[in-house]
C-alpha cells in the first residue's frame, strides 16, 4: 500500500480497493472472497481475510447481508444433539425460520472446540448469513473467529459478560431460586443439589448460586454442602445421586439442575429403597417433552426453550438486516411447574 | 445441436462441450454450475441443469466429488428433530463423519414435502457432497430431485422398493415377530398393538405385518384387531391406547411400534388404573437412550440406530469415492432386551 493510501485511511473507512491493494489480489478477488469463498484458493482467501482485518473493512458494519450476497440460511451450532434439551431449542429457531423464510443448518460440537472451531470455517465457505451458538460457554477463540470472518451471530440459552454480543436466555439464579425457595416453603428443611460442574456450563454457577440463596434466606445454610457435581448426562447424574445419598441420607428434597438429572436421581432414590415423591421430592429444571412423559411426571422450572429458539432466531434477523440490536441481553421468564414427583413436607 | 454432433452422441459419452452448447452458455458456466452453483444466475443454471439430464450427462458415473469440486460435507435430512429416535442415528453418523474427516449438515423437514424439497435446493447451492435421507418414505418428488442435482444419496433407516437407491435399515417384520413371539411364548393370549399408521412411515406396514404373523404362529388371530394407530409422537399414542384399552379391556400384553409409544401405553394404562407390568406388559420399539431412564426400564426390540448411522455415512462414503456400492439394500441386525415393562403370565 502506498504512503498516500495509509494517509487516506486515517481520513476515510477502507474501501474494498485498499483491501485488494493490501492483499496484492484484484478486486473481482475480494469479491469473490465475499460471495463464494470456496471458489478462491486457500492462501489467497487468507490474505485477503487478512487484510479486511487489519484494515478493520466492514463493507456495511455488521450488516455483512447487504453488501455479501445473501443465502438466507442460518448456521446453528449444537453442543450435544442427543441431549433432550435442544430439541425444543430448535423447534423454536425452525418455526421462527420458516416465517423468515430462510433454512437452517445444524452442527453438533460435541463440545469438541477443534471441531467447533471447524465448523465455523465451514459454515463460512457454506456462507451461512449469521450464526446461532447454543448454550455453551463463549470461548475466545470462539469469538475471535467468528468475528474474524464477520459472522453475524447471537447467542441462544447461553450470554456473554465478557463481549456484547446479543443473547436470549433466562435468568438462572432466580429460575434456581424459585424452585429451592418452593420446596423450604412447602417445609422441606434437608434439601441437597445435583449441580452442573462451575465452568463450562454458563449456567453452572449461577443455579448453584440461587440454590444457596435461598437456602439462606430460610435459614438453611447448612444445606449448601449438599451438593455433587455431574456432567449433562443422566447416567453421571445417577451416580452422583448415590453419592449425595450416601453423605446427606436425610435429604427430604433434591433440586436438579435439569431434567435428565432428576431422572438420574430418581431413579437413584427408587434403586435405594425410598420412593419418589413419598419419602423425597425432586424438582428438575428445564422442562424438556419428557418431563410431562416420564413417570412421576417430573415437577420443574420451565424455560421457554421454544420461545429463547424463536426469538434467537428474530434477533439474528435483526441484527443481519439493522445492524444491530435493541436489547443486547434478552432474558425470557421462567416458570415453576408441580407435577408429580414433589410434595409439600408437613 | 447438429446432426453431426447428435449422431456422435450414439457412439461416444457426451462431454462438457455438449453440455455447453445445448444450454447456449460457455464450457465454464457448465463447469461454475458444478463448481459453484450460486455464482451462476438461476436461469442459466436450470438450462445447464436441463441439458445434464436430457444429454445423460455423468462427469463419472456418481462419482461426483471426482470432478465436482469436493466439500467434504454431507447434508442429513431429519424428519423430526424432537424425536429421540433420530438422537442415536445421529451420533452415529457424527462419529463415521468425523473418521472420514468430513462435516455433516443436518436440516429438519418436519415431514413436510415443500420444506423438503427446498433444502434438497439449498444443500446443492451448498454443494455438499451427498445427502443422507433418513426415515421416512422416498416420495417420487424427492428421487426425481436428487437425481436431477446428481446427488449421491443413501437412506438411513428407511428403505426404497421403487428405485435402487442404497440404504441401511433393519428387518422391521422380523423385529416385530420377535417381540410378539416372544409375548406368546411367554403366556400372553390377548396381545395388542399400538401402531404406526400405513404409508407414510415405511415400517409401518411390515411391523404390523409381524404382529400379525407372530400371533397367527401362535394360533392368537382373533388378537389381529386389537390394533390402533397413532402418528409419531407420545400425546397420539395416549390416546390410541385409551381407545385400545376401551376396545379390548382384557388384554394382558401390548406391543408398541416404537418407545415412545411404549411409554404412552403405559401412561394410558396406569392412568386406567392397571400396573405396569404386573397386570399388563408393554413391548416398545427402537432401545432409544430414554427406554432404560425411564421408570419402569422398558422392555424394547432394539434398533442398532448408532451402527445404521455409522454405515449409512460409510455406505454415502463408498457412493461419492467409488461410483457404487457392494451391497444396495443393507440389513442390521436387531435385538430383544427385556427389561422392566414385561413380564411373563403365568
Amino acid at each position: 500500500m502506498s504512503q498516500d493510501a495509509a494517509g487516506k485511511e486515517i481520513a476515510m473507512k477502507p474501501t474494498i480497493r485498499d483491501v485488494a491493494n493490501m492483499a496484492g489480489v484484484s478486486i473481482s478477488t475480494v469479491s469473490r472472497v465475499m460471495n463464494a469463498p470456496q471458489t478462491v484458493v486457500e492462501s489467497k482467501r487468507l490474505r485477503v481475510l487478512e487484510a479486511i482485518e487489519k484494515l478493520k473493512y466492514q463493507p456495511n458494519g455488521f450488516a455483512r447481508g447487504l453488501i455479501y450476497k445473501k443465502s438466507n440460511t442460518i448456521g446453528v451450532m449444537i453442543p450435544d444433539i442427543e441431549s433432550m434439551y435442544y430439541a425444543g431449542l430448535i423447534r423454536g429457531m425452525q418455526d421462527a425460520a420458516v416465517q423468515l423464510n430462510c433454512s437452517l443448518m445444524f452442527c453438533n460440537t460435541d463440545r469438541d472446540k477443534d471441531r467447533l472451531l471447524s465448523y465455523i470455517e465451514n459454515f463460512y465457505e457454506k456462507q451461512v448469513d449469521g450464526i446461532i451458538f447454543a448454550s455453551d460457554a463463549l470461548h475466545p477463540a470462539y469469538y475471535e473467529k467468528m468475528t474474524r470472518f464477520h459472522f453475524p451471530f447471537v447467542l441462544a440459552s447461553t450470554h456473554s459478560l465478557d463481549y456484547d454480543i446479543p443473547s436470549v436466555d433466562i435468568d438462572d439464579e432466580s429460575a434456581a431460586y424459585a424452585a429451592v425457595d418452593y420446596l423450604a416453603r412447602e417445609g422441606h428443611r434437608q434439601i441437597g443439589m445435583i449441580s452442573f460442574p462451575f465452568g463450562a456450563m454458563i449456567s453452572g454457577q449461577p443455579r448453584y448460586d440461587g440454590f444457596v440463596r435461598a437456602l439462606r434466606d430460610h435459614g438453611l445454610e447448612a444445606c449448601a454442602a449438599h451438593v455433587e457435581f455431574a456432567e449433562h448426562r443422566y447416567e453421571h447424574a445417577y451416580q452422583a445421586s448415590r453419592r449425595l445419598l450416601e453423605k446427606a441420607p436425610n435429604l427430604t428434597a433434591v433440586f436438579a439442575a435439569s431434567d435428565e438429572f432428576a431422572m438420574g436421581a430418581i431413579t437413584a432414590i427408587q434403586d435405594g429403597g425410598r420412593s419418589v415423591p413419598d419419602d423425597v421430592s425432586v424438582i428438575g429444571f428445564d422442562n424438556i417433552r419428557m418431563a410431562d412423559m416420564y413417570i412421576p411426571k417430573l415437577s420443574t422450572v420451565a424455560q421457554p426453550v421454544y420461545e429463547i429458539g424463536i426469538r434467537a432466531i428474530q434477533k439474528l434477523h435483526e441484527l443481519i438486516t439493522d445492524g444491530s440490536v435493541k436489547q443486547l441481553r434478552e432474558k425470557l421468564p421462567h416458570k415453576l411447574i408441580i407435577r408429580d414427583s414433589s410434595k409439600p413436607l408437613r
